[in-house]
């Protein structure tokens, strides 16, 4: 049976990430290219207490249909956090939850985009996203990295010259796959020239909650006088990813349409979840379990970067995180990196080609991405040695 | 803010069901307009205490990100279950789990159909499933609803004349809003149409679990020699729907591309439900449960249909659904169905317009929808009563 795709469907492909996972998974493989929150950072016994609980005092309402908007004591709760910690919840606003954020880049795309428009993404950007816009047949423009946040000189150009430019998409805080973390003065750049040119923002901030170095930055939505920044939060990174919960929070004129689109797609989130997610946040002490979380991902990512270090200092660059899960290599011009990246596989050692997060793919890439909170200790150990194993097979 | 929306969007609107819905809620109202499966009807004591379990057993393989198909066993086990039951499952079919049925509706219409094409369903149809097809850009066009099925003689005239049609949406069983199920000489004649014009059906079977009177009849899947028939299944209506559990089975060359798309879309379903809706089906007596769900529905609906006719019979015509959760209700041509709506409303009683169902919303309509499942016994009998004292306003 031959079916005749749809001409957005058709561009769609499971992302180059999956194929790399499937070796992940492998027995004896080492899964840096994985993007797993770490599972000892998972209140298990606080999540079991909870969800016993809800099911003992309202099985019915935990089980039942809800609505799409999503369980309202917890769109509250997350305006009053996400207002009195990142100051996002502006008077025009809403919140919606949201099957992850990944639901949010979907809806968002679905809502603005036709097909041929533009969306302008950050080079690189994180895939999952960039597969999401390229299933509503969006074209995608991406604008350099700089260790400081994306090349405002390419951005203004791309909003100056090109009429069909529907939203930036952004993730500030330790960027997938870079690690990057944009500075303030950029942030507040980025917010000018989108207020210049009428542009609306998508921000994207997974990771916010897990920067475990430096000083917290605001969020560019916390700058938004005008409704033209779109957040994107998530429990995924500090909860639980399988959840999929995660949240918008937008001008209510694009929210209401988001919630309508949003009813064709799944009608609503799990509601077990999002009260789980809720009396996380309500009953337990949230603030202790981030501390937690933090402690754990600043020593993985601290141990993962040294023995980095030790091999690759001098011959491999690498960004370094001040929070979230990843960091980015760059080999030198003499080493190609799918046969870097290919050589270390039969080590036994995964790591994500950086071309997967290009907004095109086809461009030439030298960098790959390591993931430090799903190795083991021993298997970050392990793994960097291997790596440099692999590296021995190339001129530096 | 405004924001310009995508072409697709614009023409989404928040469901017709939803208005009346917000009116279900107000106290004292009856909601014979509701589409929620009997809370009683829940399994909570098995779900507490399966879902207590798997947080003990295996809490990070319960939280984590996990795979797009979906649970693999799950995948399995409904693979012997649908195949053993139904007959559903062929050689060159696969699986995915999904967040409801709803997302089936939505995917398959995403991997199928642009903007512009067509999407012939029923006349009338589930709203949330239009929606979805709205929501895509599809032309609807509406075939008319028999005693005993579709009309067949429209069907063809379309399938014949119409060179966009994507696929054909149907309910064979207790048809979401009429009750009514198509005859086993329909469900093969549909199936003969769709090969002789090589036109995909996309079957929509949340209530086969439920019924309650008559005989079993096989799924249009399980006449699928070529791979023409997408069957979509759901937990909601024998489990929870607020863990938006569903399932899709069709040619693996469309199940493929749908991975590939929801995976844009929402990563991948909760994990945690699909464990629940696992456990509940290998450890728990999935037959006896539904042996109890179906005598609860039978009493429900059998009290609901003799408190009607008390009042209407000779008045308003109605189906005999044999399963499922609705009826549908033709006024005769002397009273206004909009406004007997309302004068129901203005006496705490909803239901719902027949007009939300209809591919062409503006389209004249003298029907309205009653589900039996979600008003209580007493409910039942006093909103028949008010609905009759509604009635009197109008000449018969």
């Amino acid at each position: 049976m031959d079916f005749l795709f749809s001409d957005n469907a058709a561009g769609v492909k499971p992302s180059a990430i999956r194929e790399i996972l499937k070796h992940s998974s492998e027995p004896g493989m080492i899964p840096f290219s994985a993007g797993n929150p770490a599972g000892e950072a998972f209140p298990v016994a606080d999540i079991a207490r909870i969800t016993n609980e809800i099911l003992k005092k309202e099985p019915v309402a935990a089980l039942q249909y809800s609505v799409t908007e999503g369980f309202m004591p917890l769109r509250e709760k997350l305006a009053d956090y996400m207002g009195k910690k990142h100051g996002v919840v502006k008077d025009f606003d809403k919140i919606i939850i949201t099957a992850g954020a990944q639901q949010v880049m979907n809806l968002t795309a679905k809502a603005l985009c036709n097909r041929g428009d533009t969306i302008v993404c950050e080079n690189p950007s994180f895939v999952g996203s960039l597969n999401a816009f390229r299933s509503m047949g969006a074209v995608l423009k991406g604008v350099d990295m700089l260790p400081d946040g994306p090349d405002l000189d390419q951005l203004e150009e791309i909003f100056k010259t090109d009429k069909k430019v529907r939203f930036f998409y952004t993730i500030p805080n330790f960027q997938n796959p870079t690690g990057l973390t944009m500075s303030l003065e950029k942030r507040k750049a980025v917010y000018a020239l989108a207020v210049k040119y009428n542009i609306p923002i998508l921000e994207d901030n997974p990771y916010g909650d897990t920067r475990f170095k430096g000083e917290e930055l605001p969020c560019i939505k916390s700058f938004d006088e005008c409704g033209l920044v779109v957040y994107a939060g998530t429990f995924s990174k500090v909860l639980s990813p399988g959840m999929r919960v995660g949240f918008m929070i937008g001008h209510s004129t694009l929210v209401d349409k988001v919630v309508a689109l949003k009813q064709t797609q799944d009608v609503h989130t799990n509601i077990l979840s999002q009260k789980i997610a809720y009396d996380f946040m309500t009953k337990c002490d949230y603030e202790a379990h981030l501390k937690m979380l933090k402690d754990i991902y600043r020593r993985k990512a601290a141990l993962c970067m040294s023995e980095f270090d030790k091999y690759f200092e001098g011959k491999i660059e690498r960004t370094s995180p001040e929070g979230g899960l990843f960091a980015w290599c760059t080999l030198p011009e003499s080493v190609d990196m799918l046969s870097f990246v290919n050589e270390a596989l039969k080590l036994k050692v995964a790591v994500v080609p950086g071309t997967a997060f290009l907004p095109d793919e086809s461009a030439k890439c030298s960098c790959f991405r390591i993931n430090y909170s799903t190795p083991s200790d021993e298997q970050i150990i392990e793994g960097m040695k291997k790596l440099a194993q692999a590296g021995e097979k190339f001129k530096w």
